[in-house]
C-alpha cells in the first residue's frame, strides 16, 4: 500500500491507491484463490445495532482468513448502565483481540474507538455516516463488470440522506474518477452533495439512459419516522426501478442493491431477478473484500 | 449410496438403502472413529424456532467434521419486514455457505428452500411435519440395541398428531421393515396413520407386552392450545410410562425419549433413570448421525 | 498438582499448592508462551446469567487452547418449562462436551452440577458465592506486581456481602498467607468474615496507608434492591477511591477493579487511568488464568 492504512473507518479517508490496493487484494483472493492465514487470531465483532447479513459476511470472511470470529451483540442500553465505550473497547483489546469490527447507530463511533485502541478498527456501518466495506464491495463488483471505473457514470437511487451506503459509494467512486449522480425524493437528497462534485437528478427517467450502473438503495422503513417518505406506492411510482424504467437503461448497464430488497418498492421482482442485476455477486464479493481488509490490516508483512 | 441424496428433508423421501447408508456411515464414525474432514467449509444453521439441544448437536457435529458452524437465530417476525425467505437463503448461499440446516415452525419450509438453492439442505425440524435427523438417531439407537430392525415392533407413545419426531420415526421404521404401533389420546392420533400401515392401540396396557421398544414422546405443552390434551394428571394415568407399566414390557424392551423429559408426566423418573432406557445414548448418537449426514451431503467423493 | 483437582468450584476448596499450580501454569503460558493444545475438544459454556466480559474471556481462553468454545445463553425461566438442570447437563455431556463452564444467579449450582456429570466443571460465577477464575486472576496480577503474597496486605473495598469476587479473593488470599482487610458500608459487610480471619475496617481513610493493594469492587446497582446502599453520592464520599484517598496509599500500592467500572462512583477516573492501577492487566491475565484452568482440568497428562 502506498501508505499503510491502520483502520477502515470510511472511504472518505482513503485515496485512490489505498482503494485500489484493497480491490486488488480482494481480486487476488477471489481469482487466484490466494490463501490468507491470520493464524487463529481473534477478531471481535461488536454490533450495537442488529445485523444479519453484514454480520454473517464478516464472520465468514474472518473464518476464511483462518482467524477466529467472536460475535458480540450489544444493546446500546447496556452501556448506559455504567461502563464507558472506551473502557469496553480497551477491555476487548486487553483480552487479546487483534482487530475490532464495529457497527453502531451513531455516526462517528468507530472513528472515536480507533482513537483509543491500538488494534485495527473496521467500521461495519455507523449511523448515516459510512459503511465502507459495503462501498468497497460495490466498487469491486462495478469494476468486475465495467472495468476501470475512471470516467464511468454511476447513479445512486433512493434515500441518499439516511444512507451510509450512498455516502461510502460516493466517496469511493469520486476517488476512482467516476461520475456520480444521485436521484430520489428532493427532501432526501442533502444539498451538500453538489459541493462534493455529485450531480443531482430529480427526474429519474431523464438520467437513466446516461449511466453505466444504478445502485438502488433499500428503503429503510425502520429509519423513517413517518415524515420523510411519501407513501410506498407514490415512492415506487416516482423512484422505483420498474421493468419500464429498466428498459430506459443502456444495454450494458448493471443494477446493484445492497439488500435486503423490498420487492415491489424500490425494486421490482422482474428487475431484481433479471439479466443485468449483480445483486448476488455483491454478496459473494463482500466476503472477498472483507477478507482483503482483514488481511491488509492484520498481516504483519505485506 | 444407491442413489445420491442431495438434501435431507424427511425420512418419507428416503428408501431403505438410503437410510442404511446413513446409519452405516454413522456407525463407522462412532465405532471405527472414522475422521470426517470437511476442510473448514461453512455450515450455516438457520433456526426460525428456538432450540437448544438440536442446535447444539448440529453445532457439535459440524465442528467435529472439521467444518465451521455458523448459528443464526431468526425471529420469524423479522422476515415480515421485507426480505423474502428465498432472497435470504440465496444470500447465505452466495456468502459461501456449503450447507444449510433449517428449523422452522411451518412444515414444508426446508423443502421449499431446497428447491431454490444449490447447496444441501438439512431439515432440523419443520412444524408437525418431520424431524429427520431425530428419526435417524432413533433408528440408529434402536438398531444398536436390537439389531436388524426388520420384523421388530416399535411403539410410539404420546401426541402423534403434533409430533414431527413421530412422523419421522414412522417413515423410517416402515422403510426398514419394522412393525409400528402408535398409542395416545384418540384425538391426538391422526386416523390416516392406518393408511400408512401403522397400528393404532388405544389401550396402552394391552400392547406394552408385545413390543421391542417404546419411543415416549415429549408432551409439548408449548404447542398445545388448551383444548387437545386432558389434564396432566389424567394424561399420566392413561398414557404416562410409569414403573408399573414398565413392568408390563418384555425384559429386553428398550425405552427412548427425544428429550427434554417432563419427569412425572409422560415418563416417570425411575423409568427415565432405569435400566433399559437409552435416552443418553440417543443424545450421543445424534451427533454421529448428524456427522454422517454432513459427510454424505457435503463430501465430494464418497 | 499435589492433588489432582477435578473441578473449579471455588477457591475455598483449593489449598495453597493447588492455587500455586494454577498460577504457575498461567505464568508459563503468559511468559514462556507455552502452547496448550486441547485438540479441538468442545468446551460448552452455559450462562444462566447474562455476561459479556467473563463470557468473552472464557471464549477467548478456550479458543487459544485450541479447543472449541460453544456458548449457550439460557434464560433461567426456560428451565421451569420442564427439563431438570441435571438432565440438561447430562445431555450436554452426552453430546460430547469435554468441560462445562457455568454461570448461574444462584450460589451452589456449579457444585451441584459437578456432582452429576463426569466432566470438569468450572464455576464462572454463582450468585453471591464465588467467582474463582476472577479470584485467581486477581491473585495472579497481585503476585505479578508484589511478588510472593505471603505477608502482603490486601484491602477489599465495597459491597462485600453481595460480591462473589470478594469471597473468592478472601479465600485465595488467606490460602496464600496474605493479610486481608475489608471495608465498606457496615450493612454490606457480613460479620462472619471475622471468623474467617479477615479484618474489618469501617474507617477507610485509616487503613489505606497500611495496605499493598486495594481491590475496588464494582457497585452492582442491578443487584441492589433499593435498601442496601446509601445514595451514590454518599457512597462515593465515604467509600469511593478518589484521588485524595489514593494519595493516602503507599507509593508501591496497586489498585485492582474487576470491571466494568462505574467511573465517579466506586472509582474516580483519574485513579482508574492513573499510574498504579492494574485493571487492564487483570483483563489480560484473566485469559491466561482461564487457559491454565482448562489445561489443568482437561489435559490427560500433566
Amino acid at each position: 500500500m502506498a501508505q499503510r492504512i491502520n483502520h477502515c473507518i470510511g472511504l472518505r479517508f482513503l485515496n485512490k491507491p489505498d482503494i485500489l490496493t484493497i480491490l486488488n487484494k480482494a481480486e487476488q483472493i477471489k481469482t487466484d484463490q490466494t490463501i490468507v492465514n491470520l493464524k487463529n487470531q481473534s477478531v471481535v465483532h461488536v454490533f450495537f445495532e442488529p445485523s444479519t447479513r453484514t454480520r454473517l459476511s464478516f464472520e465468514m470472511a474472518t473464518q476464511r482468513c483462518h482467524a477466529f470470529p467472536m460475535m458480540l451483540d450489544v444493546k446500546t442500553s447496556s452501556l448506559t448502565k455504567g461502563e464507558s465505550l472506551v473502557d469496553m473497547m480497551r477491555n476487548i483489546e486487553s483480552l487479546g483481540a487483534k482487530a475490532l469490527v464495529v457497527r453502531h447507530s451513531n455516526g462517528g463511533v468507530p472513528f472515536f474507538i480507533s482513537q483509543h485502541v491500538s488494534i485495527p478498527v473496521i467500521n461495519a456501518g455507523d449511523g448515516y455516516h459510512e459503511h465502507p466495506s459495503q462501498g468497497l464491495l460495490d466498487l469491486f463488483t462495478l469494476r468486475e463488470r465495467l472495468g476501470d471505473l475512471s470516467g464511468k457514470h454511476v447513479l445512486i437511487l433512493g434515500d441518499i440522506m439516511h444512507s451510509r451506503v450512498a455516502k461510502s459509494n460516493i466517496w469511493g467512486l469520486l476517488a476512482l474518477g467516476a461520475t456520480v449522480t444521485v436521484s430520489g425524493p428532493p427532501n432526501l437528497i442533502p444539498e451538500c452533495v453538489s459541493d462534493w462534485g455529485v450531480n443531482i437528478c430529480y427526474d429519474l427517467d431523464q438520467c437513466l439512459g446516461t449511466v453505466d450502473a444504478v445502485n438502488v438503495l433499500r428503503i429503510q422503513f425502520e429509519r423513517q419516522h413517518g415524515i420523510a417518505l411519501p407513501s410506498v406506492r407514490e415512492y415506487r411510482e416516482q423512484f422505483g426501478l420498474t421493468k419500464q424504467r429498466q428498459d430506459l437503461l443502456a444495454k450494458h448497464a448493471i443494477i446493484l442493491h445492497p439488500g435486503p430488497i423490498n420487492r415491489g418498492v424500490e425494486l421490482d421482482s422482474d428487475v431484481a431477478d433479471g439479466k443485468n442485476n449483480v445483486i448476488l455477486d455483491q454478496v459473494s464479493n463482500g466476503v472477498f473484500v472483507r477478507m482483503a481488509l482483514l488481511s491488509l490490516l492484520m498481516e504483519d508483512s505485506e
